[in-house]
């Protein structure tokens, strides 16, 4: 495939992220009512508006009034392929749509993005191996680097909802009970080793009762975005045992505020790598559910520029997110629309493609040197970090835009917690 | 406080769970819609009815029409007393809306229960001791049973709301991935230690952003449920490390259908106990916020009669809900209407007195013999399971009805997963 034309000029460019190829779906408003709305170009379209104007009609409708994008992954596969369908034809280069659409473009500039789905639960996985290899030797060693059940079973615990947070949104520091390991007790204090992990999450748009096959879980996958699950590493490794990370990941999950559509990322299906111990049968793909996509992470200190800090690919992965799904519904966990899966933190095999501070800095022992000049182990205050991705393809982009958020400051202890 | 008298003559017992003292809240339908509930003595009062009729009104109301109580915990404990006040008013042997309110009674035994609440979020801790003690000694050994950071955090971890189900729903035996401690590979099979959880549930009924004190996390608590976390205990042994159960913990969660409010349990407040290490000073409690709340476990294999199979008291916690509510949002975690909180299983400190089938059969190596004569290590396929609970005051109880549910076989494993 190779770049499709649009009558939306920003579109056809090699360099967008939002060409005609791509069509992901956010949510944004513009002084008003939250409204849901197509990246194109450096547009975005008002599909909300055409809704509302009887422009657009989608079975069952109206769905996208609510300004979320719950109503239309409940509505099914086929009304996914329909509205993807219509898109693709009306914003085409020479599409008699073209004097009904151009009034319902908006300016990305202009737009302030919102949260493009209600989330319902959120579910954070640890499928990536140099990641899990790199923690599991600072916290455990070496040889006890992998957990023996790590090349069985996609592992995952439940994280919080409520502390899911759209790009741009501000993530204060968290305090909480720090531990210093030669120290008898606890303390309850800002964390001084905040991190960000760099992963990409799975939005689940189907419901299931009962188990599922890894087919049938990505058949329920209405997308994906980049995801930074910002991570408290002190406050983690005081509580974690044993009943896994609780306040640690509870501060905030940001995600890049636009949903790329499976059906965007078609092409850029790629394998799991190859198994080192066979998985049940269960676990099987029946075909490529990973995807190749370039990843980025960049580090911005408060009134600095920018370092990229890390470089490395979805395609690193050891589990797809329909075996992760799969595995979330063998107990008969219901699964619901609007579920977010993080894939875990993304980290390739060679120290610049490391998905978090807590492996670039190997546990602070080796503090980055940023292209400013500046030192960090972990985040300070006034640290801003954006994730990246694009697949790409010949001559296009399919891409992910930014997932970025600012740290600021802890707020003081109150004074009945001293 | 003795027993209160109302004109429903069933309240006016020493035995019913429902006196005019309790007045729990509800959903339950009739082969029509939910709708809102209040028990008292036999009966419920529809109070849905009263609100759609206008005998019945709230400020900013109507907050009784969704067949669910979050819009009343919504609108804030101001509500909450002027609801129960005018229910204790009106339900008062000689009450003058006797008249209005008769016509809209029905029988606990013709109403089909239902989930009081839409669960937001579902968040079950770990904070009995002797619970945490038994499971620590057989899982890690008696040297390092209780683990380090026990004694300074409410230990919890984020569970599966759509798991949680109302009492009297069937729980299917999940299937999971096993491993024999002397098996080189698991294998995909139905659970063989599928276990009960006896805990009380408290239901956050409003909102908060930032840190919370304990006195706050308190005043939040709209009231309490029984709850039993089935737990699958092979999945869980090869799963939890390094992130916590997973798969063990999101077959079921089942709950009493009568939410037992804060106001009705005043009179049975009682102390956390004495502490064995100082607690940080954010976790102090400001004053007695336990109950004195008598516990039961009985189970009745099929065709059989029901054992009493363990009683224990809520005062056993080490940690209350508003001190694990108040740390749940130490590192800035919104919490939201409807969030339910387990308080981990609650164990007496004698054998009689634990709250599951892994303490009570310490592994599997002590099974219980049941009063049928069958024996018992865990679960078995058609086992009722059933939890009571009652606050017990002079001359009458404040009960909260039982949470119960039958053990269904698994489904067979899918040809796929073979």
């Amino acid at each position: 495939m190779t770049l499709l034309q649009s009558w939306v000029e920003s579109a056809n460019s090699a360099d967008t992220d939002f060409p005609l190829n791509n069509l992901p779906y956010g949510a944004f408003s513009t002084g008003g009512p939250r409204r849901c709305g197509v990246a194109i170009g450096a547009q975005i379209l008002d599909v909300t508006a055409l809704e509302a104007a009887g422009i657009l009609t989608l079975e069952n409708g109206p769905l996208l009034q609510a300004g979320d994008w719950n109503a239309v992954m409940s509505a099914g596969p086929t009304v996914w392929d329909a509205l993807r369908g219509w898109l693709q034809t009306a914003l085409a280069a020479g599409s008699g749509q073209q004097a009904n659409l151009a009034p319902h473009l908006v300016d990305q500039a202009n737009a302030q993005m919102h949260l493009p789905i209600t989330v319902a639960e959120y579910t954070d996985f640890y499928a990536g191996k140099n990641h899990a290899v790199n923690v599991g030797t600072m916290f455990r060693g070496a040889e006890n680097a992998l957990p023996a059940n790590w090349l069985s079973i996609p592992i995952g615990y439940n994280g919080r909802a409520s502390s899911v947070v759209v790009s741009g949104t501000d993530v204060v520091r968290p305090n909480g009970q720090l531990k210093a390991p030669d120290a008898e007790l606890p303390r309850f204090a800002p964390s001084a080793r905040f991190d960000l992990e760099l992963e990409m999450g799975a939005i689940v748009g189907q419901p299931s009762e009962g188990m599922v096959s890894v087919q049938e879980a990505d058949d329920m996958i209405f997308g994906y975005v980049l995801l930074n699950d910002w991570s408290a590493r002190d406050i983690q490794a005081w509580e974690y045992q044993p009943l896994g990370p609780f306040q640690a990941k509870a501060t905030a999950t940001s995600i890049s505020p636009w949903i790329v559509t499976k059906a965007a990322l078609e092409p850029f299906r790629t394998s799991t790598p190859e198994r080192e111990r066979p998985l049940l049968a269960y676990l099987t793909e029946p075909g490529p559910m990973l995807y190749d996509i370039d990843l980025e992470v960049g580090l911005t200190p408060s009134g600095k520029g920018e370092s990229i800090i890390a470089r490395t690919n979805y395609n690193q992965m050891y589990y797809s997110a329909a075996q992760q799904l799969c595995h979330h519904t063998t107990s008969g966990c219901a699964m619901r629309v609007g579920d977010l899966l993080g894939s875990g933190t993304i980290s390739g095999p060679s120290k610049d493609s490391r998905g978090s501070m807590l492996e670039l800095s190997w546990g602070g022992k080796e503090p980055l040197t940023l292209d400013s000049g500046d030192s960090r182990s972990f985040l300070e205050d006034g640290d801003r970090l954006t994730l990246r991705g694009a697949a790409l393809g010949d001559g296009y982009r399919v891409g992910f835009g930014e997932c970025t958020g600012k740290v600021l400051p802890a707020k003081p202890v109150p004074d009945w917690a001293q």
